[in-house]
This record gives C-alpha cells, sequence and structure tokens, in this order.
C-alpha cells in the first residue's frame, strides 16, 4: 500500500524501529524514575489480552491466584544464598517510612519466592496440603541499568506462579506442564511465535533453582528473546522457609518447589517478533482489536453501515471497532496498520451502492466481500492469518537456525539466529567465551527432540544465540 | 443448622468475629512486613469478582485501563500543596536502589495523580484530546500505624481512575456518572449494599479536590465504611503539573481532572455488611462459587451424580463447585458455610434413589427437587437470594438510621448507626467535636433527595456514624 512511512526502517535501524513503534502506537513512555515505564493503554489492552490467555491456562493447570506483599524483610532474601547473591545488584530499598526510618529496611519484591515460602511454610502441614498450587499477578521491581521499554524496566507487570509438592518427581512435573501447557501453548498458538524450548544452562539459571525451562523466540533482527521461564526449586527454598509436611507414615519431608513466570516483556517479544516497516503485527487470537470497520467518509450512511457491521461482526465473538474518521483515510489507515490490526474493513458511499465492502488484511491482500457475508467469512480468515503468521515466523527462524560444530562457527552464525552444537563443545569455559562475544546460552536441547529433561544428560545440543 | 460453632459471636465481640472469619474463611493474613496483608486464594477469588465487575462498568463509561510507574520523585508530590500535606505521613521512601544510594530518593505511589498529571499534560495538546479517560488497577502504599486486614493496610489493591475534561462541568459530570454507573450500581446490585451517597465535608474531602462523592455502606456493628470516593479536582493538579489545551477557539485552557477510586477494602466491607455468626455470606451475583454440589459420601455413583449436576448447572452459566468430601459431612456443611456459598446441594445415596437432592440457602431454608430441575431452579433461587440480601441490608441500615436535631443526639445515635441532622448544626466546630467523641461526617446530602450535588449549598443534611 502506497502510504507516508512514519517509521525508521527495521533494516535500516532496528532499536531505532523498536522504539519508534513502542512511541508511535502509542504503547509507552519512559516513566520519569529511570528505568520505569508507562504502559500506555493501547500497549495495556495487549497485555491484558496476554494476561487473560495466560491466566485461563494457568487456572486449567489447577493453580488458584493469590497476592503477597510488595515489600519484603530484607532478612528473607539472605536466607538462600545463591538467590540472595543473584538479585542483591538489582534491588530497591525502603528505608524511611510512615515519617520514620525503618527499623529493618525492607526490599521491594524483585520476585517472591521468598515471602510465599515463609507462608508455604504456615498453610502446609501434611501431604493432604499437597499440592499448593498458587501463582499471582504482580508488579515486581529489579533496578535496570540499561533500560528498554517492555524489554527490560525497573518495574515490571507478569505473572509469577509458585508451587509445593511431594516430591522431585511432581515438582519437575508440574513445572514442565506449566513450561508445555501454559507457556509454550499460548506462544506459540496465541502469540504466533515458534519458541525453541529446552533447559537453561547451569550459569543461566535462576538464583536458587536446581533446572529451569525456557521458551525462547526469534526476533526479526535475528537475537533471540526469553519469553517464559518455569524453575524447579529442589527443596532449596523448602530448607531455607522450612516448608514441611508430614508425609504417610507420619514423617516430616521437606517439599520441592517450583517458581514460573511471565512478563510484560511479551509485548515487546510481540513487537519483534512480527512486526514490520508499517508497524504491529498482531497476531488475531491475541488482538485486542481484531477487526476496525472504517468509515471511508463521515457520512450518516456510511457510519451507520459501519455500525451495523460491527454490530454482526461482535454477535460472532469478534473484538471490533469502527472508526468514522474524521482525519483523512489515508492517515487512518496508516495509524491501524502502524496498531497491527488484523482486518480493515473500508466502507465507501460509492460501494455501499455496489453492495460490497473492501476487506483489507494487515499481512496483505484486498479482497471485496458482501456486506452481510462478513460475518460469516472473517472469522476463517483471522484464522488463516493466524496460521500464516505462526508458519511465517517459523520460516523465519528455521532459515537463520544454524548446525555448527565449534564456537567460532557458532559466534558467526549467532549474528543473525540462532545456532547449535554440541553442549560438550561448549561447557562452562565455552559459555564464558561466548558471553565475551556478546553470545549466550539461550538453551540445551536433548539432539533426539525438542523436549527438555534434565540437565544431567550427556550429549545435550545448546543452542545460542545474541539476545535481548 | 446445628452444627458446631468456630466463631467468636458477632455480639459477643465483632472486631474478634471480624478476625475469626478472615482467618478461618482462609481469606488474609498478615504480611511480615508491619501493615502488609497476604491475600488468599480464596479472599483473591473475591477480589477478582469485584475487580471484574467494577472492571466491565468501568469500560461501558469510556475509561480504558493503562498502567503508570510505582515509584515517583518525591518532588512531584510537593507541586500540590494539600496533596503532599494529606499524604506525607504515610509515604514510603526507596533511598537505595541498583546497590547505590539514590540522588533523589523515590515515593511508592501512595495514589497516582501526580505521576499521571505528569503524562496527561504530555498527551493532551486540543480539545480534540479530551476527555481523557484511564484507569489503573495497581497496588498502593500508605504507612498504617493502625492496621486491619483488608479494612486498612499499608499496602492495598485498587482500581484509580483519573481524567480530564474541558470545563469544571464536564469533570464533575463525569465524576458522578462513575460514581453512580460504576460504584453504586456495583455496590447495590451486585455487593448488595445499600449505599448512602452524598459528599464529603471538606474536612473529609481527598487531600488536592474540590469536591468528592463518596458511597457510604452500613456495617453489621453499627460502623459505616467508605466504600467508594470519586473525586473533582477542579484544575489544581492542572495548574501543579501544566495540564492544558488549545480550545476551539486557538486560546489555552487549564484541564480540569477527576480521580476515583475502590479498593481491596470492599472485600472488609462485604465481610462486615453481609456476614453472620455462621460466617461469610456472599451474595449470589458476587460469589465466586455460586453453587456447591456436596457429596453426601464419597462414593462413586454420588460422586458421579454430583458431576453431572454441576456439568448442567455450570451450562447455564453458574459458578459451580463439586465436594467429594473425604471430610466427615458436618464439617464439610461448617466450611461452606463460613465461605459464604449461597447455594449448598446436598446429593446422598438415599435422596438419589428417590429421585431428589437437598437444596440448602446459606441464607436460611432447605427444599428438596428432582436434580433435573435444578438448572432451570437455582438461577431464580439466586437471583431471590441477592434481592433478599439487600432488603435485608436496606432494613438493618434504615432501622439504625436515626434524625436527630444536635450534636449530642447525633452522637448517641451514632453508637448504632447513622445520624442525620442539619449541616447548619454541625460546620467545621461541630465536625471537629464529633471526632473528638470518635463519631465522623461520613457525607453530606441535600435534604430532598440522595443526590450530591455542590457542597457550597446551604441546607445540607449531615450524615453521621462511627467509621472505619
Amino acid at each position: 500500500m502506497a502510504h507516508q512511512r512514519v517509521l525508521t526502517a527495521q533494516n535500516d535501524d532496528f532499536p531505532q524501529w523498536y522504539q519508534d513503534v513502542v512511541a508511535k502506537a502509542e504503547l509507552a513512555d519512559n516513566g520519569p524514575v529511570r528505568g520505569t515505564m508507562v504502559i500506555r493503554p493501547y500497549g495495556y489492552a495487549i497485555w491484558e489480552r496476554i494476561q487473560s490467555e495466560i491466566d485461563q491456562r494457568i487456572k486449567v493447570a489447577g493453580a488458584r491466584n493469590a497476592y503477597f506483599p510488595l515489600f519484603i524483610p530484607q532478612s528473607y532474601l539472605a536466607r538462600e544464598a545463591q538467590h540472595v547473591e543473584g538479585f542483591s545488584p538489582e534491588l530497591a530499598v525502603v528505608t524511611y517510612a510512615g515519617g520514620e526510618e525503618l527499623r529493618e529496611p525492607v526490599v521491594v519484591r524483585p520476585t517472591s519466592e521468598t515471602v510465599i515460602g515463609e507462608f508455604m511454610a504456615k498453610w502446609i502441614q501434611s501431604y493432604r496440603d499437597l499440592p499448593l498450587l498458587l501463582n499471582q499477578w504482580a508488579n515486581v521491581v529489579r533496578w535496570e541499568l540499561r533500560p528498554r521499554l517492555f524489554l527490560r524496566s525497573s518495574e515490571f507487570l507478569w505473572q509469577e506462579g509458585h508451587t509445593a509438592h511431594a516430591s522431585a518427581h511432581d515438582a519437575a512435573a508440574y513445572a514442565r506442564r506449566i513450561h508445555l501447557e501454559v507457556y509454550r501453548d499460548f506462544l506459540v498458538n496465541v502469540l504466533g511465535v515458534p519458541v525453541l524450548e529446552g533447559i537453561k544452562s547451569p550459569r543461566e539459571r535462576f538464583a536458587g533453582a536446581i533446572n529451569s525451562l525456557t521458551c525462547e523466540g526469534m526476533m526479526r533482527d535475528g537475537k533471540a528473546l526469553q519469553m517464559s521461564t518455569s524453575h524447579e526449586l529442589g527443596d532449596n527454598f523448602a530448607r531455607a522457609f522450612d516448608i514441611r509436611f508430614q508425609d504417610e507414615s507420619g514423617e516430616s519431608v521437606w517439599c520441592h518447589t517450583t517458581s514460573w513466570g511471565a512478563s510484560t516483556r511479551l509485548v515487546g517479544g510481540l513487537i519483534m517478533a512480527h512486526g514490520d516497516d508499517d508497524g504491529l503485527v498482531l497476531p488475531p487470537r491475541l488482538a485486542p482489536v481484531q477487526v476496525v470497520v472504517v468509515a471511508v467518509r463521515d457520512e450518516a450512511p456510511v457510519v451507520e453501515a459501519c455500525e451495523r457491521i460491527a454490530s454482526s461482526l461482535r454477535e460472532v465473538g469478534l473484538r471490533v471497532e469502527v472508526d468514522r474518521g474524521r482525519a483523512s483515510l489515508g492517515r487512518r489507515i496508516t495509524e491501524w496498520e502502524l496498531k497491527g490490526v488484523p482486518v480493515r474493513v473500508e466502507v465507501g458511499p460509492r460501494d455501499l451502492a455496489d453492495g460490497v465492502v473492501t476487506v483489507a488484511r494487515r499481512d496483505g491482500g484486498r479482497d471485496t466481500v458482501a456486506p452481510d457475508q462478513l460475518a460469516a467469512q472473517l472469522p476463517a480468515v483471522l484464522e488463516t492469518i493466524q496460521s500464516e503468521l505462526l508458519e511465517r515466523a517459523t520460516e523465519r527462524r528455521d532459515a537463520t537456525t544454524v548446525e555448527t560444530s565449534s564456537l567460532d562457527e557458532a559466534v558467526e552464525a549467532a549474528q543473525s539466529g540462532f545456532a547449535r552444537l554440541p553442549w560438550s563443545l561448549v561447557g562452562e569455559d565455552g559459555e564464558r567465551r561466548l558471553n565475551e562475544q556478546a553470545v549466550s546460552v539461550r538453551c540445551l536441547q536433548r539432539p533426539d527432540a525438542t523436549t527438555p529433561e534434565s540437565a544431567d544428560e550427556t550429549d545435550l545440543v545448546c543452542v545460542v544465540a545474541r539476545a535481548y
């Protein structure tokens, strides 16, 4: 389509393109305190859709939502050695409250394992109380030196699941269930991002975990983005917080816990996985507005026709907006493309006289359709867009995933996508050398399948990339 | 029903009854940092239902959700003189972050007028940008010296709406629309609380507002609870944050802003407005579980019958849980009554043989019904319970609302409910004297109607009570 360019082209300067999209599509702004973020209504509507889809899946997996405090006593973090070491540099600390200096400073939660551990210990007595499956939607704070809207902000929104189980086996199985049925399913089937999944290397693991499962997405600039993580925490937090239960034989046993989260970072991933030089490209299953019905002119019969069409589409369950349009048509089209709305129905006076309207897809292609056919046809059109979006993203990812057999080759290949090589060629030492080249280990996979099991296995395949 | 008593009786010790309900119904726990609160899954499920009902109404009123940062530069608060004075004693301050002392300490938001004002100023240029209607769901912090779960916690969850308008008239009309169509409608028609509405006295107004609308509920101990407030902020914040627009003639004009909120405090109000000596009594329209289907014995045919009944009820849109029951029946019934579930369907082997099940209402009364009639009958039963709940609460409130004609009479009457008297008999001086007796002005009303207009009017009626 011929229309004015409002964004930097991706190939010219991808980071600038990203910033342009976030600003011009009115997704977010920088907050006044360094690294914080204002999520504007359209950005927040996208986040609400993400929340709703993830929340449904979490509930199906049996976890229940709860809410734990923002403020955590500093001493709690210190109870798990790796945990405190991992988070200390990023903490924000309240030292003064209610008009006086606090006796014990409190930390603004960077994550809630510790405070939730404290309450699990209170609530769990017997094997009958297990599994205890909790989730919370909350804000967390990790002070960022190089903040970037959605991708890396000092405060972000997320869900964090925390569960306690009777055995390491149960904990591992549940972390894996969440990884597959909540995250992978959502990311692939709603967000349209063909994630690579695997386990984290020991160096990249969550602070305090014995195993971390990850879903890694490929962005359009060839860099990877970690989109979700699910951690087996072993009995580390159980020991630190005394989370024990009486088993069926009456013996007191440590629980095994898990934690798992996904954040507003996903909005950044969504932008960079599908967006193009015209702006956002939203997968229909996620889009807050799936169809915009555009009045070519702001004239009563046209606007009325738009409203009738919108009603008929809402009746079949679509999320629809009407643009009765005071600005020029060209400017409005640019705007809707920028916002990534999957389908635009353009309604003009001449078309109406001819008994047709134009259906324009955000991913390309225009068609004329009789208005009374829209409600029957558009749901299928949206599903087609959804699956083609995933197909194209999968092709892009596969085209830039390279099998390599040395660290040097891997670093080279990682300039434009994922590089795979035997983990035996990397190891902790190789991982440090990769990191020096700004390449990191995204995940380890079993060679025969994408299904991760445990970190102990030999002949794992290592997937590396540059990453956000 | 004859069953064991697990709560302190309301008449013996109402505050202890409240604490017992919160603990025994597993609604919330005290957090480790003074005044903070852990909202447990059942308490959070109630809050999620409140959120969903309020959020729907906010969206119908045209406001869009967004998210603003937790951290606010200390200097922002100082820009509006009354605002900073009102909130300073309650602030929590971060002085240390990312491993070093901050150059400017940041405040944990006690409310977001200031930071949102800053962004309104950026986003609003012309009259075409107005009204700007925003809302956010967030946690806020106000350090509490006498914390009480849900009612008064150092951190609480709420929604805060913030809007900017072209004129004082538009702002007042919108604040009033929210007050009536969001809050009053929700409180009366979903929560079943017959609120008194009016405006706040100057002394009780929000810090920085020129007029505050309030919905006041009456609790079962004769004390009032402020359940929502909607503020006209005049151009106070607009001047402090430079929120201006060009009007149609090209002149630069200050906006008029509003803010309005309701919080997790509503869970406390719900408990105290309807609860009885057996526990919570939840209005069906709000209840996370509207019907529990209880298997009298844990036997396959009984449990299967329960599951069939539950499915048939879910099909007609009810929120249903099955209790297949491993504990004794008596203990389980006590538990469901404690949790306030409106309707319990008890399914036993003998009843099944007779082709009936028992329907027990939380508010009293039992009936036997054929299982295949439940889906047809229960929706109406739930609606009856809902309206009777409101009726009874209204009767209680009216029975304890007394017309008085002096401060002394009002103080006396306020020991057990609302006292009404002419505002001309009170005034700022009388208000201070009432406060010394632990009685406060809940709202001012016009004598001829409950519809509040402005604080300037003479012959207002003053409604006073003891209050949470």
